[in-house]
């Protein structure tokens, strides 16, 4: 017998096993109530994302439940990575079909691996029955003026990229076995469908930049596009060189050298930071990576054209820069 | 030519008319960044709800776009009535099979209004395309340590209900065309529909029970199952009496008056409040009521059994206490 929703939201979420239970002292209420109290330090500003899944839509049907738990949230956090802010709780919305017990402790497990690893609470929400959607608001924290924001870099500004964009489509098209031509080793397979089903929010990148990043994006729907998003708010253009561009072994074992260009401008569902930092930060800002994992890569420069152009040497490249758009395109 | 998700972001959400805009101070940064940026006043905690609306489960399709905009709002408003907050700020996460214009404006403007009349702001979310759903995070603001819980009440503390319960539910029977058996005036029949289709939070009432209210509720799943969760959460027992409870004259007209007082216990999507108040503070509620437009009627008093009890007069009724499970009906 399928659980009702009462005793699925007890179940797979409020009392979560031991070891995936989070507790903060700043939610003095959490779930069970009609809303979340938490306490925001003084000093500090909040931050608000809501960002939500839609099978067929963000994911393909048949994604693991580990991978949706874990993107479900890790889409949120990588934008508050972009704001330079601090996640510290989480609210989930839950539809589907049915109470089917393997697949949402399956969920569970990857939400709540990603929300521990974080140190961020599970504070609210609802679950209904529905076309299978995950909605994940996230509220962090960010020192009072220090959030980062898109708008405010300047020509002459270096552009920045974090890991190796373009890992994630390939990793989709893996993931929707279009990769079998690929002659790639099993375990590039493997890393690359990663990429897609587990991206890292750069969470501690942001808040490294906070200090030295004039301006700041997370790449979702590709990094041409997001970069040329932050070019506009900021009032400038942007230049990229591709033979800057950061290209994991992988990507381009699969793919070919050229449509790993590709992938990596145009790919999508990176969760990559895509920043600016003034010439004078850029020692600080190195100075500041050897207590972070992933790698950042300058691809470029902002400049005063308005526009934003990709470049091979000094050959100018056609690149599709509009993004990722839902209603044009279906997985 | 359907809008793409930038222009529908833009176009109907980020700017819309003029009078439909609220601006805040307190939201340094919103709609149009990764995450909103907003301040939280010294001395006051947070509130935050997430509620999601799917069609054909929480409204029938075909249901006005207005009344889809106002209610995904109107319940996540009346989760934080419950809480006795300030509602602040919004976030709308939007799935939709097609960026229909007729609707969205209709959904925009049903959203805008609500939120105008309550003074509280869109700062975020997203639109995708999917099967139709609409998610609303509202956060509010309460003084610190003030926030109502369900957990607050003693045995011998008055039990109350807001409004009048009951009409949402023969007002989905009308929407639902279900309704074409009832011998009743055009205007009683537009009354019940528009119960279902516009609730009204409760938000100035809430504000007025955090000085005197020992626990609350908001009526969702029907009035008996939420005072039943209330009289749980507070480790006591209620006893309601059906002949105090505040029926509306379009209710009896349309169901009769048991089905109307069974409506009343067991109906739904009242989103009115169920709360406490020791019998010493009721008169200062009374008191503070001349503020507020809706009334507020004593039916009922909590007590030390552990149950939930519905009596006419000394006879115990059988009521289904169970409420609204999203995973064993379908609307």
């Amino acid at each position: 017998m399928p659980l009702g929703e009462f005793e699925l939201i007890e179940h797979y979420f409020r009392q979560p096993a031991e070891s995936m239970r989070i507790q903060r002292g700043d939610a003095p209420l959490g779930i069970g109530d009609d809303a979340a109290v938490l306490e925001v330090p003084e000093g500090t500003q909040l931050v608000a994302a809501l960002d939500t899944l839609v099978e067929g839509r963000h994911f393909p049907r048949g994604t693991p439940p580990e991978s949706l738990g874990h993107r479900a949230l890790a889409v949120n956090l990588s934008d508050l990575a972009a704001m330079g802010a601090d996640p510290a709780w989480f609210l989930l919305s839950l539809a589907t079909p049915a109470a089917e017990p393997t697949f949402l402790e399956g969920l569970a497990r990857g939400l709540f691996a990603l929300a521990n690893q974080h140190g961020i609470a599970l504070v609210g929400g609802d679950t209904t029955a529905g076309p299978l959607t995950v909605s994940v608001q996230v509220l962090g924290l960010v020192p009072r003026g220090a959030a980062l924001r898109r708008s405010g870099a300047n020509a002459g500004d270096l552009l920045f990229v974090s890991g190796t964009p373009g890992d994630a489509a390939a990793g989709l098209k893996i993931e929707l076995g279009a990769g079998n031509d690929m002659s790639i080793a099993a375990e590039q397979r493997a890393y690359l469908r990663n990429r897609f089903l587990f991206p890292e929010a750069r969470v501690a990148l942001g808040r490294i930049l906070r200090g030295v990043a004039s301006a700041c994006i997370d790449v979702s729907d590709g990094l041409a596009a997001d970069a040329g998003k932050l070019a506009t708010a900021s009032g400038c253009g942007a230049r990229i060189e591709v033979a800057q561009l950061p290209l994991s072994e992988a990507l381009c074992a699969a793919l070919g050298r050229d449509n790993a260009q590709r992938a990596a401008l145009c790919g999508g569902d990176d969760y990559e930071l895509c920043f600016t930092v003034p010439p004078s930060r850029v020692d600080a800002m190195r100075a500041q990576m050897t207590n972070v994992k992933c790698r950042v890569t300058c691809i470029g420069v902002l400049d005063a054209t308005r526009a934003l152009r990709v470049f091979d040497n000094d050959r100018e490249l056609k690149v599709d820069t509009r993004g990722y758009d839902h209603f044009a395109q279906t997985r």
